[in-house]
Protein backbone atom coordinates (compact mmCIF):
# COMPACT_ATOMS: atom_id res chain seq x y z
CA UNK A 1 0.00 0.00 0.00
CA UNK A 2 1.32 3.53 -0.71
CA UNK A 3 -0.03 6.40 1.41
CA UNK A 4 -0.14 10.17 0.36
CA UNK A 5 -1.35 12.61 2.37
CA UNK A 6 -2.71 16.09 1.49
CA UNK A 7 -4.32 19.16 3.03
CA UNK A 8 -7.36 20.21 1.79
CA UNK A 9 -6.36 23.66 -0.42
CA UNK A 10 -8.81 26.87 0.37
CA UNK A 11 -9.87 26.32 -3.46
CA UNK A 12 -10.81 23.38 -3.36
CA UNK A 13 -14.17 22.94 -1.37
CA UNK A 14 -16.88 24.28 -3.43
CA UNK A 15 -20.08 26.76 -2.48
CA UNK A 16 -21.28 24.08 -0.37
CA UNK A 17 -18.12 24.26 1.69
CA UNK A 18 -17.17 20.84 1.04
CA UNK A 19 -14.49 19.54 -1.47
CA UNK A 20 -15.71 19.53 -4.93
CA UNK A 21 -16.58 15.89 -5.77
CA UNK A 22 -14.59 15.71 -9.05
CA UNK A 23 -11.78 16.60 -6.77
CA UNK A 24 -11.88 13.15 -5.08
CA UNK A 25 -10.20 11.75 -8.76
CA UNK A 26 -7.49 14.89 -8.84
CA UNK A 27 -6.55 13.57 -5.34
CA UNK A 28 -5.96 10.53 -6.46
CA UNK A 29 -3.75 11.55 -8.91
CA UNK A 30 -2.20 13.45 -7.08
CA UNK A 31 -1.49 10.08 -4.91
CA UNK A 32 -0.53 8.45 -8.11
CA UNK A 33 2.21 11.03 -9.23
CA UNK A 34 3.38 10.74 -5.53
CA UNK A 35 3.68 7.32 -6.31
CA UNK A 36 5.52 6.99 -9.71
CA UNK A 37 8.51 9.23 -7.62
CA UNK A 38 9.58 5.61 -7.14
CA UNK A 39 10.33 5.73 -10.76
CA UNK A 40 13.63 7.04 -11.78
CA UNK A 41 12.86 10.91 -12.74
CA UNK A 42 9.52 10.05 -11.38
CA UNK A 43 6.10 10.00 -13.54
CA UNK A 44 7.67 13.46 -15.40
CA UNK A 45 10.70 11.61 -16.88
CA UNK A 46 7.60 8.81 -17.64
CA UNK A 47 5.69 11.08 -19.61
CA UNK A 48 7.28 13.96 -20.68
CA UNK A 49 10.73 11.78 -21.02
CA UNK A 50 9.35 8.74 -22.47
CA UNK A 51 6.16 9.85 -23.82
CA UNK A 52 4.05 7.08 -21.88
CA UNK A 53 1.47 7.98 -19.80
CA UNK A 54 -1.60 6.34 -17.76
CA UNK A 55 -4.97 7.62 -19.14
CA UNK A 56 -7.83 6.83 -17.62
CA UNK A 57 -10.65 4.03 -18.87
CA UNK A 58 -12.88 3.28 -16.03
CA UNK A 59 -13.91 4.27 -12.48
CA UNK A 60 -15.85 3.23 -9.92
CA UNK A 61 -15.93 6.07 -6.85
CA UNK A 62 -18.15 6.10 -4.21
CA UNK A 63 -18.27 9.48 -1.86
CA UNK A 64 -19.01 8.07 1.55
CA UNK A 65 -17.95 11.61 3.76
CA UNK A 66 -17.12 15.07 2.56
CA UNK A 67 -13.76 16.79 3.49
CA UNK A 68 -13.61 20.36 4.48
CA UNK A 69 -10.94 23.29 4.60
CA UNK A 70 -8.74 22.34 7.28
CA UNK A 71 -8.59 18.60 6.67
CA UNK A 72 -6.31 16.66 5.48
CA UNK A 73 -6.69 13.59 3.15
CA UNK A 74 -4.68 10.44 3.34
CA UNK A 75 -4.80 8.68 0.23
CA UNK A 76 -3.88 4.63 0.64
CA UNK A 77 -2.76 3.61 -3.23
CA UNK A 78 -3.18 -0.22 -3.26
CA UNK A 79 -2.76 -2.16 -6.98
CA UNK A 80 -5.54 -4.50 -7.44
CA UNK A 81 -4.60 -5.41 -11.03
CA UNK A 82 -1.79 -5.77 -12.79
CA UNK A 83 -2.35 -7.27 -16.66
CA UNK A 84 0.07 -6.43 -19.87
CA UNK A 85 -1.44 -3.05 -20.97
CA UNK A 86 -3.89 -2.28 -18.09
CA UNK A 87 -3.69 -1.42 -14.14
CA UNK A 88 -6.36 -1.42 -11.72
CA UNK A 89 -5.91 0.73 -8.54
CA UNK A 90 -7.82 1.06 -5.33
CA UNK A 91 -7.96 4.58 -3.85
CA UNK A 92 -9.10 5.12 -0.52
CA UNK A 93 -9.36 8.51 0.87
CA UNK A 94 -9.77 8.82 4.66
CA UNK A 95 -10.22 11.78 6.74
CA UNK A 96 -6.78 11.70 8.35
CA UNK A 97 -8.09 13.49 11.94
CA UNK A 98 -11.13 10.94 12.51
CA UNK A 99 -9.86 7.96 10.22
CA UNK A 100 -13.60 8.21 8.52
CA UNK A 101 -13.05 6.62 5.11
CA UNK A 102 -14.50 9.71 2.62
CA UNK A 103 -14.62 8.04 -0.62
CA UNK A 104 -13.36 4.46 -2.15
CA UNK A 105 -12.32 4.75 -6.04
CA UNK A 106 -11.55 2.01 -8.09
CA UNK A 107 -9.36 2.95 -11.52
CA UNK A 108 -8.68 1.45 -14.02
CA UNK A 109 -5.74 2.80 -16.30
CA UNK A 110 -4.15 1.47 -19.24
CA UNK A 111 -0.56 2.35 -20.53
CA UNK A 112 -0.36 4.13 -23.64
CA UNK A 113 1.69 6.66 -25.94
CA UNK A 114 1.03 10.20 -25.06
CA UNK A 115 1.47 11.19 -28.97
CA UNK A 116 -1.16 8.68 -30.01
CA UNK A 117 -2.80 6.90 -27.10
CA UNK A 118 -2.44 3.60 -27.78
CA UNK A 119 -1.52 1.07 -25.58
CA UNK A 120 1.43 -0.39 -24.92
CA UNK A 121 2.77 -3.36 -22.57
CA UNK A 122 3.72 -1.89 -18.78
CA UNK A 123 7.31 -1.36 -19.08
CA UNK A 124 9.53 -3.28 -16.67
CA UNK A 125 10.38 -0.79 -14.28
CA UNK A 126 6.70 0.28 -13.74
CA UNK A 127 5.74 -3.64 -13.22
CA UNK A 128 8.38 -3.52 -10.55
CA UNK A 129 6.75 -0.74 -8.88
CA UNK A 130 3.34 -1.21 -9.05
CA UNK A 131 4.23 -4.95 -7.81
CA UNK A 132 5.33 -3.24 -4.45
CA UNK A 133 1.89 -1.87 -3.93
CA UNK A 134 -0.04 -5.16 -4.77
CA UNK A 135 -2.92 -5.59 -2.39
CA UNK A 136 -2.07 -8.71 -0.06
CA UNK A 137 -3.00 -11.99 -1.37
CA UNK A 138 -3.64 -10.76 -5.06
CA UNK A 139 -3.08 -13.46 -7.36
CA UNK A 140 -1.05 -12.82 -10.91
CA UNK A 141 -2.97 -11.79 -13.82
CA UNK B 1 -32.56 14.50 -22.63
CA UNK B 2 -30.88 17.65 -21.72
CA UNK B 3 -28.30 18.97 -24.15
CA UNK B 4 -25.24 21.51 -23.05
CA UNK B 5 -22.24 22.31 -24.92
CA UNK B 6 -19.23 23.06 -23.61
CA UNK B 7 -15.98 24.08 -25.31
CA UNK B 8 -12.92 22.91 -23.37
CA UNK B 9 -10.94 25.75 -22.42
CA UNK B 10 -7.44 26.45 -22.74
CA UNK B 11 -6.59 25.58 -19.18
CA UNK B 12 -8.16 22.10 -18.88
CA UNK B 13 -5.79 19.98 -20.74
CA UNK B 14 -3.34 18.37 -18.96
CA UNK B 15 0.48 17.86 -19.69
CA UNK B 16 -0.44 15.28 -22.29
CA UNK B 17 -3.10 17.73 -24.02
CA UNK B 18 -5.68 16.03 -23.04
CA UNK B 19 -8.65 17.48 -20.74
CA UNK B 20 -7.84 16.01 -17.61
CA UNK B 21 -9.75 13.25 -16.83
CA UNK B 22 -11.33 14.08 -13.35
CA UNK B 23 -12.76 17.25 -15.36
CA UNK B 24 -14.82 14.75 -17.18
CA UNK B 25 -16.77 15.23 -13.82
CA UNK B 26 -16.50 18.70 -13.94
CA UNK B 27 -17.98 18.56 -17.27
CA UNK B 28 -20.96 16.48 -16.19
CA UNK B 29 -21.72 19.16 -13.06
CA UNK B 30 -21.59 21.55 -15.35
CA UNK B 31 -24.21 20.56 -17.30
CA UNK B 32 -26.48 19.98 -14.61
CA UNK B 33 -26.22 23.21 -13.10
CA UNK B 34 -27.99 23.98 -16.96
CA UNK B 35 -30.45 21.75 -16.33
CA UNK B 36 -30.98 22.98 -13.26
CA UNK B 37 -31.63 26.96 -14.65
CA UNK B 38 -35.16 25.25 -14.93
CA UNK B 39 -35.97 25.68 -11.58
CA UNK B 40 -36.97 29.23 -10.31
CA UNK B 41 -33.55 30.64 -9.86
CA UNK B 42 -31.60 28.36 -11.06
CA UNK B 43 -29.33 25.75 -8.79
CA UNK B 44 -28.32 28.75 -7.09
CA UNK B 45 -31.46 29.29 -5.56
CA UNK B 46 -31.80 25.70 -4.52
CA UNK B 47 -28.68 25.61 -2.94
CA UNK B 48 -27.65 28.96 -1.57
CA UNK B 49 -31.40 30.25 -1.00
CA UNK B 50 -33.26 27.19 0.53
CA UNK B 51 -30.25 25.33 1.07
CA UNK B 52 -30.25 21.69 -0.71
CA UNK B 53 -27.82 20.23 -2.91
CA UNK B 54 -27.41 17.51 -4.66
CA UNK B 55 -23.93 15.88 -3.43
CA UNK B 56 -22.80 12.40 -5.46
CA UNK B 57 -22.64 9.31 -3.54
CA UNK B 58 -21.14 6.97 -6.90
CA UNK B 59 -20.48 7.20 -10.10
CA UNK B 60 -19.36 5.08 -12.77
CA UNK B 61 -16.84 6.26 -15.68
CA UNK B 62 -16.17 5.24 -18.59
CA UNK B 63 -13.34 7.25 -20.67
CA UNK B 64 -13.65 6.19 -24.12
CA UNK B 65 -11.85 8.69 -26.16
CA UNK B 66 -9.86 12.21 -25.64
CA UNK B 67 -10.89 15.98 -25.65
CA UNK B 68 -8.63 18.00 -27.13
CA UNK B 69 -8.47 22.45 -27.06
CA UNK B 70 -10.71 23.27 -29.72
CA UNK B 71 -13.24 20.43 -29.21
CA UNK B 72 -16.29 21.66 -27.91
CA UNK B 73 -18.16 18.41 -25.65
CA UNK B 74 -21.69 17.97 -25.84
CA UNK B 75 -23.18 16.41 -22.59
CA UNK B 76 -26.45 14.60 -22.97
CA UNK B 77 -27.89 14.10 -19.52
CA UNK B 78 -30.89 11.81 -18.69
CA UNK B 79 -32.32 10.91 -16.22
CA UNK B 80 -32.34 7.22 -15.25
CA UNK B 81 -33.90 6.63 -11.62
CA UNK B 82 -35.49 9.20 -10.01
CA UNK B 83 -36.12 7.74 -6.15
CA UNK B 84 -37.45 9.39 -3.10
CA UNK B 85 -33.91 10.86 -2.05
CA UNK B 86 -32.25 9.77 -4.57
CA UNK B 87 -31.55 10.19 -8.77
CA UNK B 88 -29.72 8.64 -11.02
CA UNK B 89 -28.20 10.63 -14.22
CA UNK B 90 -26.87 9.17 -16.89
CA UNK B 91 -24.30 11.49 -18.89
CA UNK B 92 -23.15 11.14 -22.44
CA UNK B 93 -20.12 13.39 -23.37
CA UNK B 94 -19.87 13.34 -27.12
CA UNK B 95 -17.09 15.12 -28.88
CA UNK B 96 -19.35 17.77 -31.06
CA UNK B 97 -17.60 17.66 -34.38
CA UNK B 98 -17.81 14.07 -35.01
CA UNK B 99 -20.02 12.87 -32.83
CA UNK B 100 -17.57 10.48 -30.64
CA UNK B 101 -18.48 9.31 -27.66
CA UNK B 102 -15.36 10.62 -25.09
CA UNK B 103 -17.12 8.93 -21.76
CA UNK B 104 -20.24 7.62 -20.47
CA UNK B 105 -21.31 8.73 -16.84
CA UNK B 106 -23.63 6.86 -14.64
CA UNK B 107 -23.54 9.14 -11.29
CA UNK B 108 -26.26 8.74 -8.58
CA UNK B 109 -26.67 12.17 -6.53
CA UNK B 110 -29.56 12.41 -3.15
CA UNK B 111 -30.75 15.63 -2.48
CA UNK B 112 -29.70 17.06 1.02
CA UNK B 113 -29.55 19.64 3.32
CA UNK B 114 -26.01 21.31 2.78
CA UNK B 115 -25.59 22.67 5.95
CA UNK B 116 -25.71 18.89 7.69
CA UNK B 117 -25.56 16.88 4.66
CA UNK B 118 -28.68 14.83 5.55
CA UNK B 119 -30.62 13.53 2.59
CA UNK B 120 -34.08 15.28 2.09
CA UNK B 121 -36.92 14.44 0.01
CA UNK B 122 -36.58 15.46 -3.78
CA UNK B 123 -38.43 18.79 -3.39
CA UNK B 124 -41.70 18.73 -5.61
CA UNK B 125 -40.17 21.35 -8.49
CA UNK B 126 -37.12 19.43 -8.68
CA UNK B 127 -39.21 16.38 -9.36
CA UNK B 128 -41.29 17.92 -12.19
CA UNK B 129 -38.10 19.34 -13.27
CA UNK B 130 -36.17 16.19 -13.60
CA UNK B 131 -39.35 13.90 -14.89
CA UNK B 132 -38.49 15.96 -17.82
CA UNK B 133 -35.47 14.27 -18.68
CA UNK B 134 -36.40 10.98 -18.47
CA UNK B 135 -34.71 8.08 -20.59
CA UNK B 136 -38.12 6.76 -22.74
CA UNK B 137 -39.33 3.99 -21.09
CA UNK B 138 -38.06 4.05 -18.11
CA UNK B 139 -40.77 2.89 -15.14
CA UNK B 140 -41.38 5.31 -12.21
CA UNK B 141 -38.59 4.11 -9.69
CA UNK C 1 -15.09 46.91 -26.26
CA UNK C 2 -16.15 43.33 -26.14
CA UNK C 3 -18.39 41.91 -23.54
CA UNK C 4 -18.07 38.21 -22.47
CA UNK C 5 -20.44 37.04 -19.78
CA UNK C 6 -19.97 33.97 -17.24
CA UNK C 7 -21.87 32.59 -14.36
CA UNK C 8 -20.05 31.25 -11.42
CA UNK C 9 -19.58 27.84 -11.42
CA UNK C 10 -20.51 25.87 -8.12
CA UNK C 11 -16.73 24.93 -8.12
CA UNK C 12 -15.21 28.22 -8.41
CA UNK C 13 -15.94 29.54 -4.81
CA UNK C 14 -12.81 28.96 -2.05
CA UNK C 15 -13.97 28.07 1.24
CA UNK C 16 -14.92 31.91 2.29
CA UNK C 17 -17.60 31.27 -0.14
CA UNK C 18 -16.37 34.11 -2.62
CA UNK C 19 -14.61 32.75 -6.23
CA UNK C 20 -10.86 32.41 -5.24
CA UNK C 21 -8.63 35.29 -5.80
CA UNK C 22 -6.86 33.57 -8.66
CA UNK C 23 -10.29 32.65 -10.52
CA UNK C 24 -10.64 36.41 -11.49
CA UNK C 25 -7.82 35.83 -14.26
CA UNK C 26 -8.96 32.90 -15.02
CA UNK C 27 -12.39 34.91 -15.81
CA UNK C 28 -9.75 37.16 -18.10
CA UNK C 29 -8.52 34.74 -19.71
CA UNK C 30 -12.17 32.76 -20.82
CA UNK C 31 -12.97 36.60 -22.22
CA UNK C 32 -10.11 36.58 -24.58
CA UNK C 33 -10.26 32.94 -25.41
CA UNK C 34 -14.21 34.23 -26.72
CA UNK C 35 -12.85 37.37 -27.95
CA UNK C 36 -10.34 35.26 -30.30
CA UNK C 37 -13.47 33.33 -31.79
CA UNK C 38 -13.45 36.72 -34.15
CA UNK C 39 -10.48 34.77 -35.77
CA UNK C 40 -10.94 31.78 -38.39
CA UNK C 41 -11.06 28.79 -36.36
CA UNK C 42 -10.56 30.73 -32.85
CA UNK C 43 -8.12 30.83 -30.55
CA UNK C 44 -7.76 27.54 -31.22
CA UNK C 45 -6.40 27.62 -34.70
CA UNK C 46 -4.22 30.10 -33.76
CA UNK C 47 -2.41 28.57 -30.93
CA UNK C 48 -2.81 24.31 -31.96
CA UNK C 49 -2.56 25.02 -35.64
CA UNK C 50 -0.64 28.09 -36.04
CA UNK C 51 1.78 27.19 -32.49
CA UNK C 52 1.07 30.93 -31.29
CA UNK C 53 0.06 32.15 -28.01
CA UNK C 54 -0.45 35.03 -26.14
CA UNK C 55 2.06 34.23 -22.97
CA UNK C 56 1.21 36.83 -20.59
CA UNK C 57 4.09 39.15 -19.24
CA UNK C 58 2.67 41.53 -17.08
CA UNK C 59 -0.64 42.02 -14.84
CA UNK C 60 -1.98 44.47 -12.44
CA UNK C 61 -5.33 43.23 -10.52
CA UNK C 62 -7.53 45.74 -8.18
CA UNK C 63 -9.84 43.24 -6.61
CA UNK C 64 -12.97 45.17 -5.70
CA UNK C 65 -15.59 43.03 -4.82
CA UNK C 66 -16.41 39.34 -4.34
CA UNK C 67 -18.22 37.59 -6.23
CA UNK C 68 -20.33 34.56 -5.33
CA UNK C 69 -22.43 31.71 -6.29
CA UNK C 70 -25.18 32.51 -8.02
CA UNK C 71 -23.57 35.62 -9.96
CA UNK C 72 -22.87 36.40 -13.52
CA UNK C 73 -19.57 38.11 -14.23
CA UNK C 74 -19.99 40.14 -17.59
CA UNK C 75 -16.66 40.87 -18.36
CA UNK C 76 -16.02 43.65 -20.13
CA UNK C 77 -12.39 43.78 -22.38
CA UNK C 78 -10.85 46.93 -24.10
CA UNK C 79 -7.22 47.13 -26.26
CA UNK C 80 -5.09 49.43 -24.34
CA UNK C 81 -1.63 49.03 -26.44
CA UNK C 82 -1.04 47.43 -29.58
CA UNK C 83 2.70 47.04 -30.21
CA UNK C 84 4.71 45.13 -32.32
CA UNK C 85 4.82 41.82 -30.31
CA UNK C 86 3.07 43.12 -27.05
CA UNK C 87 -0.92 44.20 -26.45
CA UNK C 88 -2.07 45.62 -23.71
CA UNK C 89 -5.39 44.80 -22.48
CA UNK C 90 -8.05 45.99 -19.58
CA UNK C 91 -10.59 43.89 -18.29
CA UNK C 92 -13.36 45.13 -16.39
CA UNK C 93 -15.18 42.48 -14.22
CA UNK C 94 -18.63 43.83 -13.54
CA UNK C 95 -21.05 41.67 -11.71
CA UNK C 96 -24.34 41.30 -13.76
CA UNK C 97 -26.46 41.93 -11.34
CA UNK C 98 -26.09 45.24 -9.96
CA UNK C 99 -23.66 46.71 -11.86
CA UNK C 100 -20.92 46.33 -9.12
CA UNK C 101 -17.36 46.63 -10.45
CA UNK C 102 -15.56 43.45 -8.92
CA UNK C 103 -11.93 43.63 -10.71
CA UNK C 104 -9.82 46.00 -13.14
CA UNK C 105 -7.00 43.56 -14.63
CA UNK C 106 -4.55 45.55 -17.04
CA UNK C 107 -2.74 42.83 -18.34
CA UNK C 108 0.12 43.06 -20.91
CA UNK C 109 0.87 39.52 -23.34
CA UNK C 110 3.06 38.79 -26.37
CA UNK C 111 2.62 37.24 -29.04
CA UNK C 112 4.89 33.80 -29.40
CA UNK C 113 5.47 30.44 -30.74
CA UNK C 114 4.10 28.06 -28.65
CA UNK C 115 7.05 25.76 -28.74
CA UNK C 116 10.09 28.00 -28.32
CA UNK C 117 7.83 31.12 -26.47
CA UNK C 118 10.27 32.96 -28.53
CA UNK C 119 8.24 36.77 -29.29
CA UNK C 120 6.95 36.84 -32.87
CA UNK C 121 5.19 40.15 -34.72
CA UNK C 122 1.08 40.22 -34.15
CA UNK C 123 -0.19 38.62 -37.33
CA UNK C 124 -1.83 40.55 -39.22
CA UNK C 125 -5.52 39.03 -38.98
CA UNK C 126 -4.96 39.21 -34.81
CA UNK C 127 -3.71 42.65 -35.10
CA UNK C 128 -6.76 43.56 -37.38
CA UNK C 129 -9.10 41.90 -34.92
CA UNK C 130 -7.62 44.02 -31.50
CA UNK C 131 -7.88 47.12 -33.76
CA UNK C 132 -11.70 45.99 -33.33
CA UNK C 133 -11.49 46.14 -29.27
CA UNK C 134 -9.32 49.43 -28.90
CA UNK C 135 -10.35 51.74 -26.32
CA UNK C 136 -11.73 54.83 -27.83
CA UNK C 137 -9.67 57.97 -28.49
CA UNK C 138 -6.29 55.62 -27.88
CA UNK C 139 -3.72 56.41 -30.43
CA UNK C 140 -1.99 54.06 -32.36
CA UNK C 141 1.37 52.47 -30.55
CA UNK D 1 12.18 34.84 4.11
CA UNK D 2 9.34 32.06 3.70
CA UNK D 3 9.78 29.23 1.36
CA UNK D 4 7.72 26.59 -0.23
CA UNK D 5 8.23 24.32 -2.42
CA UNK D 6 5.73 22.76 -4.80
CA UNK D 7 6.01 20.86 -7.48
CA UNK D 8 3.88 21.24 -10.68
CA UNK D 9 1.20 19.07 -11.18
CA UNK D 10 0.16 16.98 -14.23
CA UNK D 11 -2.77 18.89 -14.38
CA UNK D 12 -1.70 22.69 -13.83
CA UNK D 13 0.10 23.03 -17.50
CA UNK D 14 -2.56 24.27 -20.14
CA UNK D 15 -2.68 23.84 -24.01
CA UNK D 16 0.93 25.31 -24.06
CA UNK D 17 2.42 23.08 -21.90
CA UNK D 18 3.08 25.51 -19.11
CA UNK D 19 1.74 25.91 -16.23
CA UNK D 20 -1.34 28.38 -16.91
CA UNK D 21 -0.76 31.93 -15.77
CA UNK D 22 -3.58 32.20 -13.47
CA UNK D 23 -2.04 29.30 -11.52
CA UNK D 24 0.90 31.51 -10.39
CA UNK D 25 -1.59 33.24 -7.97
CA UNK D 26 -2.48 30.30 -7.23
CA UNK D 27 0.85 28.93 -6.21
CA UNK D 28 1.22 31.68 -3.75
CA UNK D 29 -1.79 31.19 -1.73
CA UNK D 30 -0.44 27.83 -0.93
CA UNK D 31 2.82 29.44 0.42
CA UNK D 32 0.47 31.72 2.22
CA UNK D 33 -1.36 28.60 3.66
CA UNK D 34 1.54 26.94 4.35
CA UNK D 35 3.09 29.94 6.18
CA UNK D 36 0.26 30.90 8.21
CA UNK D 37 0.66 27.01 9.22
CA UNK D 38 2.98 28.60 11.54
CA UNK D 39 -0.31 29.95 13.71
CA UNK D 40 -2.02 27.73 16.21
CA UNK D 41 -4.32 25.40 14.03
CA UNK D 42 -3.21 26.85 10.74
CA UNK D 43 -4.71 29.11 7.97
CA UNK D 44 -8.37 27.05 8.52
CA UNK D 45 -8.59 28.04 12.50
CA UNK D 46 -7.98 31.40 11.32
CA UNK D 47 -10.41 31.80 8.75
CA UNK D 48 -13.00 28.55 9.76
CA UNK D 49 -12.44 29.40 13.58
CA UNK D 50 -12.48 32.99 14.10
CA UNK D 51 -13.65 33.64 10.43
CA UNK D 52 -10.84 36.11 9.45
CA UNK D 53 -9.28 36.09 6.66
CA UNK D 54 -6.83 37.77 4.04
CA UNK D 55 -8.96 38.74 0.41
CA UNK D 56 -6.63 39.80 -1.62
CA UNK D 57 -6.80 44.12 -3.05
CA UNK D 58 -4.30 44.30 -5.12
CA UNK D 59 -1.11 42.82 -7.14
CA UNK D 60 0.85 42.82 -9.57
CA UNK D 61 2.32 39.88 -11.62
CA UNK D 62 5.48 39.85 -13.60
CA UNK D 63 5.84 36.36 -15.60
CA UNK D 64 9.55 35.84 -16.37
CA UNK D 65 10.05 32.37 -17.32
CA UNK D 66 7.85 29.37 -17.55
CA UNK D 67 6.94 26.26 -15.49
CA UNK D 68 6.67 23.11 -17.16
CA UNK D 69 5.76 19.87 -15.74
CA UNK D 70 8.48 18.08 -14.29
CA UNK D 71 9.29 21.29 -12.77
CA UNK D 72 9.18 22.38 -8.89
CA UNK D 73 8.48 25.73 -7.99
CA UNK D 74 10.18 27.19 -4.98
CA UNK D 75 8.01 30.13 -3.49
CA UNK D 76 9.96 32.60 -1.62
CA UNK D 77 7.81 34.96 0.27
CA UNK D 78 8.55 37.99 2.02
CA UNK D 79 6.66 40.55 4.44
CA UNK D 80 7.63 44.02 2.54
CA UNK D 81 4.69 45.79 4.33
CA UNK D 82 2.76 45.44 7.67
CA UNK D 83 -0.14 47.97 8.37
CA UNK D 84 -3.40 48.05 10.42
CA UNK D 85 -5.43 46.09 8.14
CA UNK D 86 -3.08 45.01 5.48
CA UNK D 87 -0.11 43.20 4.24
CA UNK D 88 2.00 43.25 1.64
CA UNK D 89 3.80 40.23 0.01
CA UNK D 90 6.43 39.58 -1.95
CA UNK D 91 6.14 36.34 -3.86
CA UNK D 92 9.46 35.28 -5.94
CA UNK D 93 8.35 32.05 -7.70
CA UNK D 94 11.99 30.17 -8.22
CA UNK D 95 12.48 27.08 -10.60
CA UNK D 96 14.21 24.56 -8.22
CA UNK D 97 15.96 22.97 -10.85
CA UNK D 98 18.29 25.98 -12.23
CA UNK D 99 17.37 28.84 -9.96
CA UNK D 100 15.15 30.80 -12.96
CA UNK D 101 13.13 33.20 -11.53
CA UNK D 102 9.39 32.70 -12.98
CA UNK D 103 7.47 35.07 -11.72
CA UNK D 104 7.46 38.16 -8.80
CA UNK D 105 4.00 39.16 -7.60
CA UNK D 106 3.86 41.53 -5.08
CA UNK D 107 0.34 41.11 -3.71
CA UNK D 108 -1.65 43.50 -0.77
CA UNK D 109 -4.49 41.33 1.34
CA UNK D 110 -6.31 42.90 3.67
CA UNK D 111 -7.44 41.38 7.24
CA UNK D 112 -10.92 40.86 7.40
CA UNK D 113 -13.99 39.00 8.17
CA UNK D 114 -15.16 36.58 6.16
CA UNK D 115 -19.08 36.59 6.79
CA UNK D 116 -19.13 40.57 5.86
CA UNK D 117 -15.65 41.26 4.19
CA UNK D 118 -15.17 44.34 6.33
CA UNK D 119 -11.50 44.85 7.42
CA UNK D 120 -10.62 43.99 11.16
CA UNK D 121 -6.82 45.29 12.76
CA UNK D 122 -4.33 42.50 11.97
CA UNK D 123 -4.60 40.32 14.81
CA UNK D 124 -1.33 40.41 17.34
CA UNK D 125 -0.79 36.50 16.70
CA UNK D 126 -0.77 37.23 12.91
CA UNK D 127 1.40 40.16 13.26
CA UNK D 128 4.12 38.14 14.98
CA UNK D 129 4.16 35.72 12.75
CA UNK D 130 4.49 37.98 9.63
CA UNK D 131 7.22 39.62 11.94
CA UNK D 132 9.12 36.56 11.19
CA UNK D 133 8.80 36.91 7.45
CA UNK D 134 9.74 40.94 7.26
CA UNK D 135 12.67 41.98 4.39
CA UNK D 136 15.41 42.79 6.27
CA UNK D 137 16.17 46.67 6.66
CA UNK D 138 11.92 47.15 6.08
CA UNK D 139 11.00 49.87 8.64
CA UNK D 140 7.70 49.28 10.46
CA UNK D 141 4.91 50.64 8.68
Amino acid sequence: MFVYRRPVRFAEVDAARIVFFARYLEYCHDALEALFGGLEGGYAALTMGRDIGIPSVHAEVDWRAPLRYGDTARIEVTVLKLGRTSVTFQHRLVREADGVVCADVRQVVVTARLDALGTVPIPDDVRALLETYRAPGEPAA
